[in-house]
């Protein structure tokens, strides 16, 4: 295995995949974690993505200890998703009601334990510039990464590095660049609600389908709600 | 909580508690985490010094990914523990054979999330000079520990500061910061081996023994050889 990847099941970090699966010609694996999330549909995503590819997957549970900060993605929190994009929401709140307490500090760091005992040289994730704007997520900005690239760099003993491909990307970018490797679109799952269909409404979806439509293409993935995407404000 | 103390129950992390605890007048709380390490006498020790100061102590199970590389630290793992100083272990090695994958990386990044949710402005951890020496530990360098430190703060939304006050000591250096603060070092245990008394050979052990007699005090944990302190190469 030469990069491990980062893989909530969403469209983000699937595109990610996509494109690091076809620099090492298949040689990659994926991590997924379990940190108190309401819904198990985003690590089902991830689990069929990973057989779509044909990679090993692994599912990491985190100690509980990400629910006190009052994130609406954590299980034992009852407070009501946003319905928003996160341009709105990120205007309003500055940090995020969905940012989970240096969550994506966590992943990584877990994620170059488990490179450095698969033996793998890379970990990639996908978080790209929209999750950065206005510091909605601050464990997504440059900033973040970039120290902690040199974190894992330096404490993997030089043999690990943190790649970042959607970092100055737009999610119009993503989804351009998923098109472009032929990502499997269908199977992700980005929704923060997990019912049957995209909730459609949803911080996540709202940016979804904008970046769909911003690129000129239909989302594969059904919606609750109809989605005129000729129409769609983007 | 003004500040979250990483907290292994040995030498160098108790001084770190005790001058937090001076600092903040008594508003610290420490944390030590579970990660597959062969004995539970270190944590039991976090748990004595903890009741010492009267402060709240969490211990965080970490999933069990850190036993892949081989490090003698960990449980399943059947290597025997080196008998020599850290110093002739990272002259010869270079990377210690007690290194676990990345382990500093994650003991920070959990502690972070779990300042957030206690509302803590400070994450202290006692990492030390000659932990770093020959990149033995190349998580416990300055130059990991200033990318983390950079990460940490920009990533929890400039709330959590990351405070490494060893950082550029000798472990003789800690002790004498210990008897400056009356440190309990009587309660404190460093040895790789989980049996009554330390055993006075293994690395930690080694380095512990020659910073007490640098500084020119006797250690006050029982061992189980003789110690002419008189004689001790420093």
């Amino acid at each position: 295995m030469n990069a491990l990847v980062l893989l909530s099941g969403g469209l983000d970090s699937t595109v990610a995949l996509g494109e690091a699966y076809k620099m090492h010609s298949g040689a990659v694996g994926a991590i997924s974690f379990l940190y108190g999330q309401k819904h198990p549909t985003e690590i089902n995503a991830a689990i069929t993505v990973s057989d779509y590819y044909g990679i090993k997957h692994q599912v990491i549970e985190l100690p509980a200890v990400f629910s006190g900060t009052g994130s609406v993605l954590i299980d034992d929190n009852e407070l009501e998703m946003p319905q928003a994009s996160y341009e709105e929401l990120s205007d309003e709140f500055g940090v995020s009601p969905t940012y989970v307490p240096y969550r994506n500090g966590n992943f990584l760091s877990m994620a170059t334990a488990v490179a450095l005992v698969e033996g793998a040289d890379e970990v990639w994730a996908g978080m790209h510039a929209e999750d950065a704007h206005n510091w909605a997520y601050p464990d997504c900005t440059p900033e973040f990464l970039g120290a902690m690239a040199n974190a894992i760099y330096v404490g993997s003993y030089h043999q690990v590095r943190l790649i970042t491909p959607h970092m100055w990307r737009t999610k119009a970018d993503v989804v351009q660049a998923g098109l472009d490797i032929k990502a499997p679109f269908e199977l992700t799952w980005s929704c923060y609600e997990g019912r049957n269909r995209a909730c459609g409404t949803c911080p996540t979806c709202v940016g979804r389908i904008q970046a769909f439509a911003r690129v000129g293409v239909k989302d594969p993935v059904k919606y609750e709600i109809e989605i005129d995407w000729e129409s769609v404000a983007t």
